[in-house]
């Protein structure tokens, strides 16, 4: 494929980032990939696995003379770590960020955003319950969605380009408005996030019931949460805190929907519950059908060893 | 392996009766498999794939001269189920069952058990979210655990028996008394479904997000909740109905704990948050090591295809 930028910044070296990079390396779309962590540990545990072509220890160097800035840092510092690298950034080059929460993050940036540089808030729908610079593969981004939230009147151009990296490196590509954004992304990710982190706590708060025999007996459904709360703590967090009004008013919901459920149960309403569990079997069929799923059962999960 | 059973019943032919012929076909553990279902079309199907040696149109055939009889039936008509059985077992014969709730269905099985005939009730903790006759596998228990919640004063040879029966198609096996158990898989099971079956619900409720935009974009979280919430709905209405207590004291403290997360998003209070995701990481590393998951990023699945 054609090189769609010729120096790229990546801005913080987790999952997501260290994917970015070994993706761009296999679709051969950028020229030098440089890199920035704050801590020192990242940055060694880059230079050892190959992290980026060249990490520096100064994040301003590492986005000199870049076409195009990767912001990979929790959402809650997005604005201080653009205040950090604004008097850097070359006349003509492009932010993009891929962050979960996209009002705030676009508020944060905005304002420290030099005359000439454009920007183009992003965030690709994907991830797993790792992190840090070792997480990363290059097939991450593989038929998920990155979604990309141009200010109005962005440069076309620029959000072309944009647009090209990411198809270039296997993902399928929608705009939308950012508060649109962050009220489907509370639906589909955090909203489901919180509700699997509580479910994990109860279940370690119970004094009746062991850790042991929460941890021997999970194959009967509660596994599947703890995957989703072994996410980055603090990027969540953060995703919490900076979309706490959509994220809220679907936590609302859920539970008037639980309490219509307990209820049913209470008063031993077996139609109630049986049309509801109809309806949610064909969401799935959906999402299988849509390839955003397998329908291998269990996930297609190979087997745990045998004790 | 030795023979452990000569003639095997199986009553009611889903993913778990299949499940057990197939694991029980691949062990040689058992002579001949019997098996009978309610409807004509699950019988046709058995009949088809040859799902047991011999399927009988009447359940009385089908556990006349069995050793082990199996009742694989949604939990809310076990009872009934065994009414019809009584008078056909055999003396000395063990009837054992498969529920996902025990303290219910001892209540309904052992008023209709005859003098001489042995019950221990039992529940395989395996799944998938497929259900059906076609959705069984010889591999479903390798390595999940069985547990058997015998009667006071029990036989131990029958129990014995039994326990060498699941081990022998894979499973680890372990005794517990029915009110745990019941508590045990309210937290472990129980409570994660209906919670999964809720948040499917409102995504599908929400006027203001498509039903398509939650599936393209459930990659982001969402998807693990549909894998659940698309489990058999007959079962889990009579699973939840069943276990009322149990689920709703969970569900009870459940709800609690989600409030008190919500107060802390809405407080901004970030530590509260970083400190209970932190928790609930490490409950993952434990199932992790106990060989209970896999620990492949995103359950190993496979990426979807290409849109």
């Amino acid at each position: 494929m054609a090189q769609v930028y010729d120096r790229v910044a990546l801005i913080g070296l987790g999952l997501i980032a260290s994917s970015m990079f070994w993706a761009m390396k296999r679709s051969g779309l950028a020229g030098e990939v440089t890199g920035y962590a704050r801590s020192d540990e990242t940055r060694a545990t880059a230079r050892e696995i190959g992290l980026c072509d060249v990490v520096y220890d100064d994040i301003k160097d590492a986005v000199r003379g870049a076409d195009l800035v990767v912001l990979c840092v929790p959402v809650g510092v997005m604005g201080p770590v653009m205040a950090q690298i604004a008097d850097a950034l070359a006349p003509g080059a492009t932010v993009t960020d891929v962050g979960s929460v996209k009002k705030d993050v676009i508020e944060q940036i905005t304002p420290h955003l030099p005359e000439g540089v454009h920007f183009i808030a992003g965030h690709p729908l994907a991830g797993t319950e790792h992190s840090g610079p070792r997480a990363g593969f290059a097939e991450l981004f593989d038929n998920r969605w990155c979604l990309l939230v141009p200010p109005e009147g962005a440069d076309p151009e620029a959000i072309a380009r944009l647009r090209n990296l990411w198809e270039g490196i296997g993902a399928n590509v929608e705009e939308m408005d950012a508060e649109h954004h962050d009220l489907v992304l509370a639906v589909t990710s955090h909203a489901p996030h919180l509700i699997a982190y509580t479910m994990v706590g109860v279940a370690d708060d119970l004094r009746r019931v062991t850790d042991s025999e929460v941890i021997k007996y999970s194959a009967a459904g509660f596994r599947d949460f703890t995957r989703i709360a072994a996410s980055d703590p603090t990027m969540w967090r953060d995703v919490f805190l900076s979309n706490k009004e959509a994220t809220l008013e679907i936590l609302g919901r859920f539970t008037e929907e639980l309490f219509a459920l307990q209820r049913a149960i209470r008063q031993g309403d077996g139609d109630h519950l049986f049309d509801y569990f109809t309806r949610t079997r064909a969401i799935r069929r959906g999402i299988i059908e849509a390839g955003q799923d397998t329908d291998a059962p269990n996930f297609g999960r190979s087997a745990g060893r045998k004790l």
